[in-house]
């Protein structure tokens, strides 16, 4: 299956199924970058930041939530309301809109546009003869800038803004940090919630919507702990598939290297960093992404926005797009305390009692979403290729429906023998289905990714006993009612395996 | 303490524990009607929503999430374009601009103004002599209508609103429900979100913001399946506090009333109702709001909004602002699919299979959201009665933290033991505390509501044994460390007391 063919194919089993549903709201024909998560991909976006949560918690850092909408001079500060755009060009014919950078790539995929000035852009675009992919019309000749943020009010009279991204709000408590942690640094921040992007071409499906939800973890530290970083050294023979900008230019591979050799060989600047980008590897293990589906690539010196000191991108290699970003790391210095501090007039800094001064401290930012990763594990695991059984291999602990419980038929006692069942696995989340011939039952929970199915049949009336069939191997063992709730938590949390169950 | 010392008191613990700060951004001065969840507040807060979640996904809703951003078309079929706003009046001397209806409230609160007409409302403020609460300015002769929502724009010219609330944006995709339910009715649908209203005066803290988070449930069913609901029969014998319009206008008490005896004697209009009130009423006991202070209070006919059958309020008594709403519980009957259905041009009906008809199916509605819980959690648990030893009074199972590991000097080897049985309790939230005097570190944690304290002494070399105290009654006893895990999961679970562990 070609990549553009299983891309609609993935698409449509997430429609069908109840994972994804839109461009929404659909019945009033949809708005372009806008989903709705339905019943499933709900089930699995939760899991997924359940799995976000806990592995930033497990590492000493703190969740807050901050709001959406914040007044114009917070974007002032940050930058976004003078940059946070998108050079746009028109068509003169029919008035389309194109995002420039866009438009160029998709015409001529071979030219190197990044970091280009827009009249050196425009120059492409009449020398390439570049028109509108519409209507084929001329495009103008000016460019205009489209600024990204969605623009609201607030009371009768603020301009405010819904936020671009969760960080800067997440900067803005920064007092009240000092003062939680007891001014002892470093300390760790994540935020999870949604932002907006008013994109001119939302595209890639969930890849690029412009309602998203963001997960981004804050690392606050003095500029020297990046040297010695206090948690560097538990972590430092971790390897991690790197793929420096040096042997991306050079077209070398990917390579497993550990922390302490990235560090010493000046691939990664500096411990903390590399501790950073560990606790990244990990978010994406923990997310369920197969480590060998996993790459860090670092940005080249053109790709760097100005405050960054270093960035590396998390890609995932998916069947739809390719090895697809995922996840930015990036050293933003002291850049944002800077800014707020200028603007807000506040001082942001802390009392560092190593080097007897106040300090305004660095931060290393870890910049992902749940949008992302959420259609990765729907990428990789959903398997067509039985056409009459497809299936979405899931890991069990992702899956949004761990069990369901049939009653091979809907007579004598059966069907309230299985409801009892299920009732009695609520912990998990467990459905009851009865419609329809067992087999089709089956396929139906085989294509939600339901990790194990229970069927209550006439012998159990007598043995108390179901069959329990694994949705990957479709084998089946008979379980006895009273063991059945522990075996399932042992198989969810991966601490039995199913075949080890036939012995 | 009186009503308003009390919170003036709560609302200083919240900032300064790190539950709950603003309004934020702080730095900047602070935008009325926007919090920030801190550290503990976000904890608290995500307990209470998985809590929400549980008890929905347990009594057979599913979740969806669908975007915060609709375009105009919907608030028009909602009728939230025309009608969701308040009328608003302005001072001629300083320009300030005012709630005409709190205006009236906090001047005059002998006057009972609700659905009163503008005219009459003017009126009012003339004939009683009402001014500019802050310059004591003449109020303006004309009361202008100021709309709630929050406009924006998506693409170039497409108008859009953040939403108002969750509900709207559930209903839209009822086709896509009725395939995945196989068009089997009823239904439940909930959603966990944000939702944003432009109020002129905001005010109670987080009972009233501009920006908050909602848990809507909305019950899809027949009309005629209200009368015979087929889950009535297994809730029928609980009793709710009900307070029915007839008892509040005869200053009757509330009454513990049974469901079927409500629904027989027309307390409650049909069993349906009946049923989505006790799932109610669950919600606020799983989130650990205690009975004693939970009252169900009906809306007067002149209350209700004209499309609803019957709404009755969740009201919660808070020590800081009395009984307070906190829920509505609403029979929307088919207004909102047939208002989409008109404006979108879709039909959106069911084939039923009792009356071989094609059915618009009817709302029951269950509006609440996670910050007002969040908030009446900290209002009725704080207990700030003993000066010396402020403590939070959470059920343990919502405590933001649920155990604290102290190592009872920086001596020898209790630091690495502490640090490791802290590590062991990583499945609970269990932080780590050197810093001050022990009985620093347990007045710390009784304000953040730790539920246990784990100490590491001298003894626990010798006896492989640590100190656990309980934050209510101050007790303590010596649990082996190698029993240490399972114990606290019991006590957190409420499996055992602790006053059991000393016999």
């Amino acid at each position: 299956m070609g990549e553009n063919e299983y891309t609609k194919e993935l698409i449509a089993f997430m429609q069908e199924t109840g994972f994804v549903w839109g461009p929404s709201p659909e019945i009033y024909g949809g708005l372009a970058g806008f989903y709705t998560y339905g019943p499933l991909g709900k089930l699995l976006k939760n899991n997924v930041e359940n799995a976000i949560r806990k592995t930033f918690i497990e590492n000493g850092l703190w969740e807050v939530e901050c709001p959406i909408i914040a007044q114009e001079k917070i974007w002032e500060a940050s930058g976004h309301l003078t940059s946070f755009s998108d050079p746009l060009i028109f068509c003169t014919k029919c008035n389309g809109e194109y995002r420039v950078s866009l438009l160029i790539e998709e015409a001529k995929p071979e030219l190197e546009i990044g970091g280009l000035p827009n009249d050196v852009l425009l120059k492409l675009i009449e020398e390439h003869n570049i028109v509108c992919p519409k209507c084929k019309g001329k495009l103008g000749s000016e460019i205009t800038q489209h600024n990204l943020m969605m623009q609201t009010k607030v009371g009768t009279d603020t301009v405010a803004y819904n936020r671009p991204e969760t960080a800067t709000t997440t900067y803005l408590p920064f007092l009240r940090y000092s003062e939680f942690f007891r001014k002892k640094v470093p300390f760790g921040i994540f935020q999870i919630g949604k932002a907006f992007r008013n994109e001119i071409s939302p595209r890639q499906h969930m890849l690029r919507m412009r309602e998203f939800t963001q997960a981004e973890g804050q690392l606050f530290l003095y500029a020297h702990q990046k040297y010695e970083f206090e948690h560097f050294d538990s972590v430092a023979e971790e390897r991690l598939p790197l793929w420096p900008h040096k042997n991306q230019k050079e077209k070398l591979p990917v390579e497993q290297i550990s922390l302490r050799d990235a560090v010493e060989k000046n691939i990664l600047k500096n411990q903390a960093y590399a501790w950073t980008l560990n606790l990244t590897y990990k978010q994406f293990l923990g997310m369920g992404i197969p480590a060998e589906l996993i790459r860090f690539r670092q940005h080249s010196p053109e790709e760097l926005i100005f405050y960054a000191e270093d960035a590396w991108d998390v890609e995932v290699k998916l069947k739809s797009f390719g090895w697809t970003e995922l996840c930015g790391v990036h050293d933003r210095k002291d850049y944002d305390l800077k800014q707020h501090s200028k603007f807000s007039g506040q001082k942001l800094e802390i009392f560092d009692g190593e080097t007897k001064e106040k300090l305004v401290p660095h931060i290393l930012e870890i910049a992902f979403g749940s949008d992302r990763p959420t259609y990765a594990l729907l990428d990789i695991f959903y398997d067509p290729s039985d056409k009459e059984r497809k299936v979405l291999r899931l890991p069990h602990i992702l899956s949004p429906i761990k069990v369901a419980v049939f009653p091979l038929v809907n007579k004598e006692n059966l069907p309230e023998i299985a409801e009892k069942i299920c009732q009695d696995l609520k912990e998990f989340v467990c459905i009851y289905d009865k419609a329809g011939s067992v087999g089709r039952r089956y396929s139906r929970n085989d294509m939600r990714g339901t990790a194990f199915c229970v069927t209550v049949d006439f012998d159990t009336l007598e043995n108390k006993d179901v069959t329990v069939r694994d949705r990957d191997s479709h084998e089946q063992v008979r379980i006895k009612i009273s063991e059945l709730k522990e075996t399932l938590r042992k198989l969810i949390h991966g601490e039995i395996k199913f075949k080890d169950l036939k012995k």
